[in-house]
């Protein structure tokens, strides 16, 4: 463990998930921040996480963290649903420097958002099984009423690429449209694949449902915390790194559609029993 | 290595696939070879393999024929396409069983199945991109027109059981319909999760087209295999055993849809860098 305190402004902010959808958080990050610099690594070689054991995720969480912390990060951010749920106690008691993870802003924003106190979520079937977030919204408002339920089909729909169209709103129709009827007014995407489905989603449930993006919350919450510690770098100029822990063609489609633009040079890394 | 004449023929058949994908084979070989005993290794720690590069792949392969090896299997049947297409050959060669994986038979039904000698494979982006069918049909018959195309919603399709109604039907148009088009008469279902919607891939394609599931065909061949060799259980009694490398709330149901059946007592492993 080294000192919070040697760790300067112009530190780059760590980023982790199990692959790339944390790119949509990176994305959203770039926007708030644009004099940032970000590591990302993206466990792609044992992706994805949500369906492996606790005990596992929080190891290779631990490695993940690592992995950042030794690149001299001032932040790390852990956009990986599963590791936000069950790994960060155990991050944030081991490094002296601010972690952050995707639960607790996206749980925050859906209590702001919601008038009449009935929400729901949606994630993957790890996320929603670990009521992760339920837990997180009880915490800050323990009388709200919260819906939950998995949606894995809109993983792969954002990987293809199908956001729009037939099948995308008929996916969201059978996933949400129960919702509609339960009378919720806020609705928190669990899952950093999801932005891309943000517009079939809107379409489908309509203006009167608001939609909270965990990926966005986090990036404003990674802003906020980095203004009260008096860490944002105001000069710049912010260069970014992305590491994989593997190689696969159809990364470059992919995480250019979750990042919003072209990724730059990519770096293969073994750490752990991952590469 | 142990030499083969040792293992009688009463030893049970090893099966590993990179998660439950391969239970589809386990449940053909059940229904082929009743006085078999199975032993079944998920690597569901490290599911998938599709997505990682060539050299994990191997690596992990190697580890997971390693432990059914070990339990003094009779035949390795490699039921993940993923392992099938990169690692078989290193396989074969460090073992002194007999091995088997899943692109082989299916690619000899398919060449069997044409009559116009113009087909088509559908496969996980993995499998696809890896050629690997299209080399072993072409290795057969050379002279043949072969259109491959990555199907990724049929595995959260068959893993959400969503097998029909309009969802499935409208997913399944999408990604085959402009085979009808092509004058293809034979399709190769080349994933082990890709069984579970013979019916709806039916309904689509019509009677004309030929369906070949990979599953099937790898059971009738490990059927012919062990004839072949004096190693058929005549006798019985069969004993199934399923060891997975990591245990999800969610396996027992998704598992008992794929087997067919409901799945008996699983023991958790740990395997290489896995558990």
């Amino acid at each position: 463990m080294s000192s919070a305190s040697t760790v300067p402004e112009t530190a780059p902010i760590g980023v982790f998930d199990s692959g790339i959808g944390g790119l949509t958080v990176v994305r959203a990050l770039h926007t708030r921040l644009p004099n940032e610099s970000i590591i990302y690594f993206g466990d792609t070689a044992r992706v994805p996480y949500g369906t492996k054991s606790a005990e596992t995720i929080v190891r290779f969480a631990m490695q993940d963290a690592d992995f950042l912390r030794n690149r001299g990060v001032k932040l790390i951010v852990v956009a990986c649903h599963s590791a936000s749920s069950v790994a960060l106690p155990e991050i944030v008691r081991h490094f002296d420097i601010p972690v952050l993870g995707v639960i607790e802003p996206g749980a925050r924003a859906l209590v702001a958002a919601t008038q009449n106190n009935r929400v729901a979520v949606i994630g993957t079937r790890a996320t929603i099984s670990s009521a992760a977030y339920e837990k997180a919204i009880k915490a800050l408002r323990p009388d709200i009423e919260i819906l939950a339920k998995p949606t894995p089909l809109f993983v792969p729909l954002a990987e293809e690429g199908w956001l729009d169209g037939d099948i995308a709103e008929m996916v969201t129709r059978r996933y949400l449209s129960g919702f509609i009827h339960e009378g919720i007014d806020a609705l928190l995407l669990g899952c950093t694949h999801f932005p891309l489905l943000v517009p079939v989603v809107n379409r489908v449930l309509g203006p009167s449902i608001h939609l909270v993006d965990s990926s966005e919350e986090t990036a404003a919450r990674a802003a906020e915390l980095l203004q009260t510690r008096g860490l944002l770098n105001m000069q710049g100029p912010a260069r970014h790194r992305y590491y994989l822990s593997d190689l696969t063609p159809h990364f470059e489609t992919v995480g250019a559609r979750f990042l919003g633009a072209p990724i730059g040079e990519v770096i293969r890394v073994s750490i752990g029993g991952a590469g």
